[in-house]
């Protein structure tokens, strides 16, 4: 077999049973080998970030890793942003990187460059391979630190000759790790703290699960205890069925209140939160200085049941009652609110959704919080041009589940060409684009940065209406239904319409 | 004034006019002294490739540096590729990166990132400011990096606090550093070599300008010297009133014998070539090992005057008589041949071509050596998405002249968002799209890599038609107006309707 087939023959062995793919000259060998070995499914993408994302949703949504296949480095340059969101997510990728052959390194070609150098960037397993005979066990141990725990974007740079050359050695993946629960001291220090008034808990990783979020209720019920969620998790549980958190808020100006009174706080597989970005006379960290923060479970280990054992024996969380909204149905012009309401009475249960909302998110939350049950994807890393791809991972990883994405108009053209494998894959997804023709959370955050002069020409840098994106024209064209709402009716006939329905549609609500 | 002033007021003093960006928080102090300084126009591109390409267009068509403005790691990591593509084009590019405060890096944010280790991927001059006063003086440095001689992409990373604190520090741009002519070594032993049999020039950089191509054209009508034009140049002077040299072929198989006679061959402002990639059993340089190479200019030194030298008193080369052809108006299949001729029929005085034809390429070009005097920007790094953001660039720069975009179906979706800033500016362009819905150039690669069972599986990760992509929508989708074409008649009406009017257009190019 070829060094290409080695190292597909090793991604089945070790249960990898998707690649998202856009791949080149120096790939050609693993492409071909797909024909030759069952059980990998090629997904093409046609641009690199949206393989990176796709394969951080896939492994949200499953908890598994997937393969992806990019084209040298500038193929991997392409795909970064969302790598560095897979990474901050904790998300394992088995990312693969096709080099040119080793001998024709010695000249400077044109696509000539450090791949090491732009992989290290987002990974902290960067593994060239070294020999045809290198390949499957270089593989083995690439899918080994992609799944951690905790989970990372582990990278194999396969240079193309040892992917054509022949070889016997196939790779032998060693048995999955999975996470252990912390050590006595920190399940002990963590129970005595629960007795101690002042005392949070932030849950983070796994642990917003709905085991997790589940032990948190008991806890907090028994012990008054507040529970508060970090904001780079990968996936959180939730609707009406299921204990809920509040998440640390965003601004600084909102968190630093919230968490104020804290005097301990216990960190499960989280860390203490500090603010998405920097302003003047702002800190850094939102938990105050005299806050003491004791780590329950750290990264890649089980806080779901370290939580579990604190939790042992305690009864039920009672969980407030929630009226199931209806739909709205006015001729009225579309809002967030309708939005919110539309998802609330509409969301089917198991539901997965993509959330990229930015400055919209929070009116649609507030009414998540009384959907059937479902789980949510947030901005983990904060790179723009998250959300279509995370989709596009995730209805692949669970074909039996309805994807929802909830899409800016903004970070939405970032990775756009996501919606092309929608439609080729037939993905059972439904993209609502939130339509304010503004990059909306820079006019917020220009007047928080206390920049003057604020004025037409740098006004003009935030607008994305001139011309005005004609999402749903651009969804056709590559392939996906689209309609365009403007009212409250029209959103939620359109979104019955859709979930009538497998296969991807986009709406554009439009809320100008 | 505050250091992102200062920086606006830099560039400005050096020369800078234009900066494509796609900014975030951290730059919001530098949005915002776009009010209060005049001189730099701000160009919005809704994602970052489209801001390093045009930026890279810009400059291969003026000459002259534009800024990009990004945001943090990863909105440089989006701009990476086409940072590439600059580099190996010699383009010269203020790229200037916002960081996080200096404060807040001490924690790890969402969106915290080794901004420098990004950064030196493609550049070699990468420098992070250290303080409010340092904002200007770096900026001075970053720009006189950036036009070398030769061009870079030179990087200025810039720390949210320094540029929203105060400054009186301005930064005073050095005098630009040109081209030096070559030691008198290189000129008399180019000289002594033009005598000897079997002597060829490799022209490359400036050299392939409409100066260096008559130097070039007269020395060879006058020595019979063999002239060739490397591969990886940022744009050349073509049509029927210049004299033309053909470029080094692609494929291996071709340039071997192409260059297999050259006992000795003159490099000016060019390398030794070598292939794009690598073959099982094929060598990575393209002339032979008893080739010897002599430098008559290196990158950065004056080419164009060295071969001026060299013609001293040479009469003008005799240019072949060309037949100007005639656009066809059959109504047959759409061909290659047919947009080849309708480009030369139509092509105005004085156009600047922007190529990402990719496999269409070798049919159309044999034909615009007969259009009107233009000029080519070819592909220089390889990484592809490079073709409509370079349309994007080149247009703002030269608004009078005519901007073509001949892009592939697969290349131009990876950077397709630059239709709506050629929509938003108005640009002048006329964008063709050659839609044959495959990868075609993967089709080539895969039979010439020798990759065994090609098949379904693989077959379908080249096959970008399935669903079709409407490009036509796409496009006025986002601004372009567009048509499709399946006929010679309708191309060549489309084109000239197009051609009558300003502003940008897009012809989807139906070519299955």
């Amino acid at each position: 077999m070829t060094g290409g087939e080695s190292l597909l023959r090793t991604l089945v062995a070790g249960g990898i049973d998707t690649c998202f793919m856009n791949p080149g000259t120096s790939e050609m060998h693993f492409v071909a080998a797909l024909e030759r070995v069952p059980g990998l499914r090629g997904v093409l993408c046609l641009y690199e970030g949206v393989c990176s994302g796709a394969a951080d949703g896939y492994a949200r949504a499953s908890g598994r890793p997937a393969a992806t296949l990019l084209h040298l480095g500038p193929g991997l340059a392409n795909g970064l942003s969302n790598f560095h969101n897979a990474r901050k997510a904790r998300s394992p990728v088995v990312s693969i990187v096709g080099e040119h052959a080793t001998a024709h390194l010695k000249v400077e070609a044109p696509l000539t460059s450090d791949i090491q150098a732009f992989a290290r960037t987002v990974s902290r397993h960067v593994r060239t391979v070294t020999s045809a005979d290198d390949v499957g066990p270089a593989a083995a141990e690439t899918i080994a630190a992609a799944w951690g725990p905790p989970g990372e974007v582990a990278m194999l740079i396969v240079p193309a000759n040892f992917s054509w050359s022949d070889t016997l050695v196939p790779g032998a993946p060693a048995p999955r790790q999975f996470p252990r629960l912390p050590a006595r001291d920190a399940l002990e220090g963590a129970a005595r703290l629960l007795r101690v008034p002042g005392t949070a808990i932030l849950l983070g990783g796994q642990s917003v699960n709905a085991r997790g979020l589940d032990a948190a209720g008991r806890i907090s019920a028994a012990t008054g205890t507040r529970i508060f969620i970090a904001r780079n998790v990968a996936k959180i549980a939730a609707g009406r069925a299921c204990f809920t958190a509040p998440q640390v808020p965003y601004f600084p100006e909102a968190a630093i209140p919230f968490l104020a009174e804290i005097k301990n706080l216990i960190l499960v597989e989280s860390e203490r939160p500090v603010s998405f970005f920097a302003y003047p006379g702002t800190p850094s960290y939102m938990t105050a200085d005299d806050t003491s923060h004791f780590t329950l479970a750290a990264r890649g280990e089980d806080g779901v049941t370290a939580l579990e054992i604190l939790a042992y024996g305690l009864p039920g969380a009672t969980l407030p009652q929630v009226q199931i909204p209806q739909a709205p149905l006015g001729d009225v012009a579309l809002t967030l609110d309708h939005i919110g309401l539309t998802l609330a009475a509409l969301l089917p249960e198991n539901a997965l959704i993509s959330d990229e909302m930015v400055s919209s998110a929070g009116k649609v939350l507030a009414h998540l919080r009384t959907a059937a049950f479902h789980e949510f994807m947030p901005v983990a890393g904060g790179s723009i041009g998250q959300g279509l791809p995370l989709a596009t991972g995730a209805a692949i990883a669970c074909p039996d589940r309805k994807v929802i994405a909830l899409e800016g108009d903004g970070s939405g053209m970032y990775t756009l060409q996501s919606l092309w494998t929608m439609a080729r894959e037939k993905l059972d997804i439904i993209t609502v684009i939130f339509a304010n023709r503004r990059y909306r959370i820079l006019d917020i955050e220009m007047q928080r940065t206390g920049a003057r002069g604020f004025g037409p020409q740098a006004e003009n840098m935030l607008d994305i209406g001139n011309p005005d994106l004609d999402w749903a024209g651009i969804s056709q064209g590559l392939g996906v239904p689209a309609t365009r709402a403007t009212t409250a009716r029209q959103f939620t006939e359109q979104f019955q319409d859709a979930m009538k329905r497998a296969g991807p549609h986009l709406i554009e609500a439009l809320l100008v």
